[in-house]
């Protein structure tokens, strides 16, 4: 079973697209943010701010919920949705990312990941199967097989290791019966190597899933060989599912993969940022502790319409933070992800109006000058 | 110029009282609790929070304001009430709470204080008059006298000279003159004596202030020593002014004083057990990270009308708590505070109702058995 995905438009200069995707819960419109939501909701904000937001879809992460609280309690509970509110889509990583990143945590086998707990360091094994019924415990929409994210630099070897190993782990996930309501991707790995993206892709896409993610990208290479390394992968992925990219990224990312032709992508930077006094606007990036916003009575981006900017000036985000308020890191956690959704409209109707170009060449005009 | 104050009840059995206070921007229905909005805004909340909240009047914190942004750039943004969005009642204290609490600190003269800011170590004097010049910038509706609030226990010549020198203070305070807007209290002091509370309260009184404020209490001392200080000056205080039991207290240091005759109370009590997980509840108190709640799916409290316990499950906030989600802290902090302001709500209807001596006794009882 999958998701429904029809492409309503395809940009005549580039491999810009718009479509729609079609949970059992949720229409969403593509090219698609999706805010991170790591602990069962997303940090700082309750489900009624993410609602006020209104995304379609957010994600959650896997490694994290079978911590804690746990997937059996989530499933005790009735899954994400019910657990925290949420009634539109979510979609949930394989952990795999979160793992990798514990470099001296973990030890890998053909069978699978032994890796132990940030929190308490109790020691765990999952096999791709497993991490497929932890998934169907959650109750996402939309999920991840376990794939091997390589840290970058690394040699061609450890590149199509991980990239074989992620194929295998990908059919021992599809092996695993899903009920109707859950669609899972593959993950195309192969670090910032031409040829294995290559192999990676072409082997991945035989195995017919319901879209197709790049992953162990944005993981620290540059930003050129990221977007040479979407190129290579879109030649090869289908046209008419959905291409996630997971991880990414700045706004400049966002808007250059979508030129590419990618649909989907998940980050923690509006967030993050966020709780770090970094703020997003059409003027360019802010940094809300800077003296100059003291005594500024307008909101940090006149041109918003978010939650905070509609309520807040700028001097009394600045006074909250500078006063190391946790309000200050909500009300600013809220304004990035309106300017992260409203980026991905302002792209999406560009593409529908047939002006993607020019807004492609004005955005990054526009990040250039400031 | 001051405030209107009028009582409409009084308890046949008790000094309980029920009446309202009207500012120029609201009417505050007495009873009432104050919540604590140190940095102009209550911890975790913004103003729209708040405002689902209601109450009728808060209060801001001179000392923390004078510091953070600074009072001058609180009155270019136009005081408090619109740097922060909210209409309705604020109070300020007089910062010498905070100051006294800061003993190292500082050192007291006849002029008035000088003290060490806690954020950066510079310097400062602060006079009466000052004091009350920064609480004109600030703009709150009823305001407070530099006073000096002495640790306990304190022999009885240092309460003497701190009374003494409190009055000397008022009498300063009073030569400012304020816009009509602005209500200033008179502070009684005396710690523990009841013959200096005495002496304070007679003295206080001449000084024909809006209202009168209890300071130096809940400082430490046992409950029933407090209990014992405000009866003493609620004998002498006017019966037709608001009176006010500074920084007081948990729910049944209200529902003890509401039963005394008070009228005004705050605490940061509501506010910081829910930053630390403690919740109250009508069936007594929570420690939302106990394991108990983990999969319990009905709300902390199922009698509880509050945003938070509308929407989300304890098994939900235990999750957000023990992961350590800054959400946690909002969303117990508005539970709490509508926990606080439905008791000043249920006491106040009690008076009117002529059932009041009834609520005290089942209240605590309820309170003794949990």
């Amino acid at each position: 079973m999958s998701y429904d995905f029809n492409i309503s438009h395809i940009d005549a200069n580039c491999q810009a697209r718009a479509g729609e995707l079609k949970t059992s819960r949720s229409i969403i419109q593509t090219p698609v943010f999706m805010p991170v939501g790591t602990n069962i909701g997303i940090k700082t904000l309750d489900t009624d701010d993410i609602k006020t937001l209104n995304p379609s879809i957010i994600l959650s992460n896997t490694y994290h919920n079978f911590l804690r609280p746990g997937d059996q309690i989530v499933a005790r509970r009735g899954g994400l949705h019910a657990f925290m509110g949420w009634e539109q889509s979510i979609l949930t990583d394989s952990g795999g990312f979160q793992i990798f990143s514990l470099e001296s945590l973990r030890k890998i086998s053909d069978e699978g990941v032994e890796f132990r707990s940030h929190i308490n360091g109790d020691k765990f094994f999952w096999t791709p199967e497993k991490v497929i019924e932890i998934q169907k415990n959650l109750g996402a929409d939309i999920i991840m097989p376990l794939d091997i994210c390589t840290s970058l630099p690394a040699e061609d070897h450890v590149l199509r290791d991980a990239a074989i190993k992620s194929l295998a782990w990908l059919d021992r996930s599809k092996t695993v019966l899903l009920p109707p309501t859950q669609s899972l991707h593959g993950i195309v790995q192969g670090g910032i190597s031409a040829k294995l993206r290559k192999f990676s892709a072409l082997e991945t896409i035989q195995r017919d899933c319901s879209g197709y993610s790049i992953g162990g990208l944005s993981v620290g290479e540059e930003s050129i060989a990221m977007l040479d390394m979407v190129d290579v992968c879109n030649e090869i992925l289908p046209k008419d599912k959905p291409r996630y990219l997971m991880g990414v990224g700045t706004p400049l990312d966002l808007v250059e993969n979508v030129y590419r032709g990618i649909d989907m992508f998940d980050c923690v930077m509006p967030t993050r940022n966020a709780r770090n006094g970094t703020l997003f606007s059409t003027q360019g990036r802010i940094q809300i502790k800077k003296a100059v916003y003291k005594e500024q009575d307008d909101p940090i981006d006149p041109d918003c319409t978010c939650y905070t900017c509609q309520r807040y000036s700028a001097a009394y985000l600045h006074h909250l933070f500078k006063a190391g308020e946790y309000s200050a890191m909500r009300l600013n956690s809220i304004h990035n992800l309106h300017y992260y959704l409203t980026l991905m409209k302002r792209m999406r109707d560009a593409i529908v109006e047939g002006t993607f170009l020019q807004f492609y060449t004005s955005f990054k005009a526009s990040i250039e000058s400031t």
